[in-house]
């Protein structure tokens, strides 16, 4: 199996993404394909030993979070992502895992990959820690204007991939609207509430954004405009809070030597709400397997991710949508 | 003035919000009209001598914040809530302030008080606790499935509550959306924005909801959906986080000690992100004052409620909405 891996994407540098899949290599059998400026990939190399069974794509624009993805794609021929959803829809490689701009790797999906037959939109997908383990939230914002359908197909994309990839049973699907009660909401959900209730899946109702970390979902199905607000709203929240903590515990002598003494367990929960422990999360409904990495994913998370990726292929997730979602 | 005061909404009972008139009266004139159980008001009353300059007005039915708010205001005739709208529609009382279900309250206010003409819409709004201050977010849940031109009602009124009655000069208002740049959104955010960009307002372009706690805006205008799905995100986070952080101090004799040393100053630090301190919200677009208190407000949160509802009558905040809302 190859995995393309771009090596540019990530805030800690391409050792960190060459770690990963070095550390991933040690335990399951893939040829990582790594995309980037090939002199940094080579010095990476030299620290981690892969032996003959690496390869090495050179791409070397950058793209950046804030361009606009359907151009950009379009104009940087030669960034890691374009070249790895390239090699990706020439059959090259097996998957892409990247944790370049989310955008922009939607958009080299939609259009060089494409996306899945009687699939109608692709989702941005994004895990959330949460107070018992972690939610799988769809659309996270890559579908403005969303029609009940295009959720109708998050929720059972969503449920076809808990299943295969994470392993639950019957995930729990929840409807992200005002309230709990059947007919809140406005007419998008309402119309989604009644689709989710026909399809074959567990939908538990609606949760509201209070609950979303409470760990009662497995998925939460949302319209890409509200999936976007409830995310950044959690992390401005989560950062904003955090960092008042944490000025609190550097404000004095006092603080510092109390901080001291609640620092490790503090670390020990706050763990728990890490982005390296929930993953990397698949772009739903694009033919082949795309995964987002966090872009300060360090080596554990990217050795995480490796083998979401090698998961998602061996489960046949995309067929099992083929199958299902269409 | 005469402000119509329900007794019976808040969490912690008649006698902290009749302690928090009593408060207010000490700086303030006004006449406070006591809504609630007339023996628990009287019992309050003993503790609290207002003298001869208060009245109490029997009501007894609890409206609980499931209930679907236009019916239950349509049956529970004898609730503070039906009771003190129609004091205000009759022009008994000059204001009223509830922290009652806020759904019930904007219903009153819209079957009973009645919109103001021209307005298109009424909007919940609310304080939202900021690194810098406060901003005042609408609409956060009356209204779902807006057109454009309620949004711009919400900003103008906005603007002008926050010019007369928190003395901003010339408040910032943003637009919640997805991102930054103008284009970004859903039809609706892209439509509302055209608006705002022309309209007599200090309109500053998009805010992401990641910055909704930055401070950078003292107006966060959004349609009542995603603006429910923002507050109570921001809410589940805050709420998720401060107990973890809770428990971790609580973990072990060495953690209680190090909580010790930390807890005066984070006390402190997080009192900045309290509600009491952000104040009441203003339902804004009803014909005549009625302000929302927070359900767990303590006397000092009412005292200050109290001393907002006056200042919007004195600044005459309604007839300003009426001349430039329209």
């Amino acid at each position: 199996m190859k995995i393309a891996i771009d090596t540019m994407g990530g805030d800690l540098g391409p050792v960190e993404v060459i770690k990963g899949a070095y550390e991933a290599r040690k335990e399951k059998n893939f040829t990582p394909v790594f995309i980037g400026k090939v002199e940094e990939i080579e010095e990476g190399l030299k620290e981690f030993d892969f032996g003959k069974d690496v390869e090495i794509v050179d791409a070397r624009e950058m793209i950046e979070n804030d361009e606009e993805p359907a151009l950009t794609i379009r104009k940087k021929k030669n960034s890691p992502i374009v070249v790895g959803a390239n090699l990706l829809a020439d059959g090259e490689v097996d998957s892409f895992l990247s944790s370049g701009s989310t955008g922009a790797l939607l958009a080299a999906g939609l259009f060089i990959v494409k996306r899945i037959e009687g699939v109608e939109r692709a989702a941005i997908s994004v895990f959330l820690p949460t107070a018992k383990g972690k939610a799988l939230m769809l659309d996270a914002g890559a579908n403005m204007d969303s029609k009940p359908e295009y959720l109708l197909n998050f929720a059972i994309m969503g449920s076809i991939y808990s299943k295969e990839v994470e392993g639950i049973e019957s995930p729990r699907i929840a409807l992200l609207n005002v309230g709990l009660e059947e007919g809140k909401g406005n007419k998008l959900t309402k119309e989604v509430y009644e689709l989710l209730k026909e399809a074959d899946i567990n939908f538990i109702g609606n949760i509201e954004a209070r609950e979303i970390l409470s760990g009662d979902a497995d998925i939460i199905v949302t319209d890409g405009f509200a999936g976007n607000i409830a995310l950044k709203a959690i992390e401005g929240t989560a950062k904003t809070l955090l960092s008042e903590v944490k000025k609190v515990m550097l404000k004095n002598a006092k603080t510092k030597f109390g901080a001291l003494l609640i620092k490790n367990e503090l670390k020990e929960t706050l763990k728990h709400f890490d982005y390296r422990e929930t993953g990397a999360a698949p772009l739903l409904g694009i033919r082949k397997p795309i995964f987002k990495a966090h872009g300060s994913s360090d080596y554990l998370a990217y050795k995480n991710a490796i083998f979401q990726v090698i998961k998602f292929s061996e489960k046949n997730v995309i067929d099992n949508i083929i199958k299902f979602g269409g």
